[in-house]
């Protein structure tokens, strides 16, 4: 929906005090009125918003990782870059300003929390399945949650500048020792 | 000087939009034109503020690592728990809404950037020595930034929910391989 979409790229440019149902309904090109019917809060519709970009992110991300390489560290390297550049997007960008608003919209912060865990929880089991990753071995379950939390580090660290040089020596880096966890004998 | 302390308090309890220079002078119990005597725009109050308060954090971060483990894998576990838990706590909190803040505001974007630069260096700087990493050796620099990337990370998952139980088992298998890369024959 063209108005979901507006609302995330709205959020992701001017930040939650910029982003109002009018400012988005401008720039989709739909009345007031066709927006609340369906959306009747300005929460409800950022949140749905964050919600349906991030089912089409995902759904793009399982698309991309059917060309990446079957196996080996380079497989790591380029499953890690992917990671890592979902977090570094206008989406990241986005529920960035929407979780930061929760603390003054206490309204927000119900619906939010909710969308927050159900994407971290597809974020987590996408990476595993990616990695090819065993979770019954110690410590495989949470340094592929430590390369998540990474990817939303370095997420914020692209707000305020372009980070992108200092990015690819870490992710070439983490990749390398993520590759040992996952594969070297117990 | 209190006001500086007041605003970082009120920037991580009510975001950016809740934090007028009204709120954070009755807080802090001083005139509105004292504290615009020394801070004319409520961009340089803000700003001003996180810098002092993150001067004050290095200094007991600094004093802290003084009773630390001196040295194997005991500290590098402290060093990791104690970087992770300067991410997590209030000044880390009000540095993120004043971040995210800059999207909107054009004028604190310039003062905010320079201060995010001082403050990563310094800690950068700080974990280095904290754990005693030979940055010349390949991997060790970028192991080192990844870690600061992660206890960011683990900052922002922190502030919809207590995500502790799940950090510290990151931490715990973090502080494991970082102490490898650290240590490992090369």
């Amino acid at each position: 929906m063209r108005v979901l979409e507006a609302a995330v790229a709205c959020l992701a440019e001017h930040g939650w005090s910029g982003s109002t149902v009018t400012v988005v309904c401008a720039r989709a090109g739909v009345s007031r009125g066709a927006a609340q019917h369906h959306f009747p809060t300005r929460e409800e519709l950022f949140t749905a918003a964050v919600a349906h970009v991030a089912e089409q992110w995902l759904t793009a991300v399982r698309e991309r990782a059917r060309s990446l390489p079957r196996e080996g560290p380079d497989r790591t390297y380029a499953v890690v870059d992917l990671l890592v550049a979902v977090h570094t997007g206008p989406l990241f960008r986005a529920a960035l300003h929407l979780w930061t608003a929760t603390t003054a919209e206490e309204g927000l912060r119900p619906g939010v929390a909710a969308l927050e865990t159900r994407i971290g929880r597809e974020a987590h089991r996408l990476a595993v399945e990616f990695l090819g990753a065993d979770e019954s071995r110690p410590g495989v379950r949470e340094t592929v949650q430590a390369t998540l939390d990474m990817a939303r580090g370095l997420g914020l660290a692209n707000l305020l500048s372009d980070d992108s040089a200092r990015r690819s020596g870490i992710v070439r880096q983490w990749a390398a020792v993520l590759d040992r966890v996952l594969h070297e004998d117990p």
